[in-house]
């Protein structure tokens, strides 16, 4: 059986913002994060972090706010890594894909914010490198998105249309039950 | 002024088969196409073709089939560079991004198939990566997405989401009208 990981992206407080990004769309977002992480923890499936430091003077995920830490549902325990990016990709300049090969570690359950973005951007990235994916799509959320001529793309399309991109091609979308289910929880 | 090159995606013939592939939005993509290509190549501008070599039995793009071969409208022509890959970034398993860094290419302008997978991935990559990315919109295309419950997400409705998901985190979104005038074409 495959060695499994959970992969947290970007599950931050600055995301709490919505006068920055915006109207967000999933409000059991938090709650399926939390039932993930109960049950991976209690199964002793190795769970990991992904921290954006942005690099964006007005980012409200910039290092030294009090919104680049995590969501209380989302806080690391000791022990458990914390990788730190600057782009979408939790693969672009950090070590991720170098200790998932070290420890055996074969597929990833991934949740975490935003859809479209960083959530995204890491799927394709595990996918084309070679692991297997399982995106938990009920717990991951996402932003209404502007278009050029004003308009604007409810959030929870953005997030269906996306989920509907990456699956069956990077990944299988699946819900935080059959997450869980899947894993004996 | 930043050095630019036209990349182009996936352009070819296997993706013509929409028995296999669903219908496709876009009947304008290959005149744009066309229309970038010899506007590009009467400027000079350096054009870089990749190619999808698949390692499933069933696709098209398989290698020793005709749809391997790269639709009328996106013959390179000698001398312009081919990479090949196999999975949906171009910049995974080839020498893309190095000689993007030894020719000095920092701006691509990115156009080809199809929009959700492969050119949204190269995107991606392409802006996490460092370079400054225009994305021709309307010279990219894609197919409808069938869902969990059976419904199905149209092409047109795809594609243009998953372009608003890209423009102003990983590109410019811009029209192959515009990819001409800004290169004084």
């Amino acid at each position: 059986m495959s060695k499994t990981a959970l992969l947290l992206v970007d599950i931050q407080q600055g995301l709490d913002n919505t006068a920055y990004w915006g109207p967000r769309n999933n409000p059991l977002f938090e709650s399926n994060v939390a039932a993930l992480l109960e049950g991976f923890r209690r199964a002793g499936i190795p769970v990991l972090h992904v921290q954006h430091h942005s690099l964006r003077p007005t980012s409200p995920l910039r290092p030294g706010q009090p919104g680049h830490d995590f969501k209380p549902e989302a806080r690391p325990l000791d022990g458990e890594p914390i990788f730190a990016k600057t782009v979408n990709s939790a693969f672009i300049g950090t070590d991720l894909e170098a200790y998932l090969r070290q420890k055996g570690i074969a597929r990833l359950v991934v949740a975490g914010l935003t859809t479209d973005h960083c959530v995204s951007t890491t799927v394709r990235m595990a996918g084309n490198l070679g692991f297997e994916v399982w995106l938990v799509g009920d717990a991951c959320a996402t932003f209404d998105k502007p278009r050029p001529r004003g308009e604007v793309i409810p959030a929870e399309m953005v997030h269906q249309v996306n989920l509907a991109s990456l699956d069956g091609e990077f990944c299988t979308v699946i819900s935080t039950q059959e997450a869980l289910e899947r894993n004996g929880l």
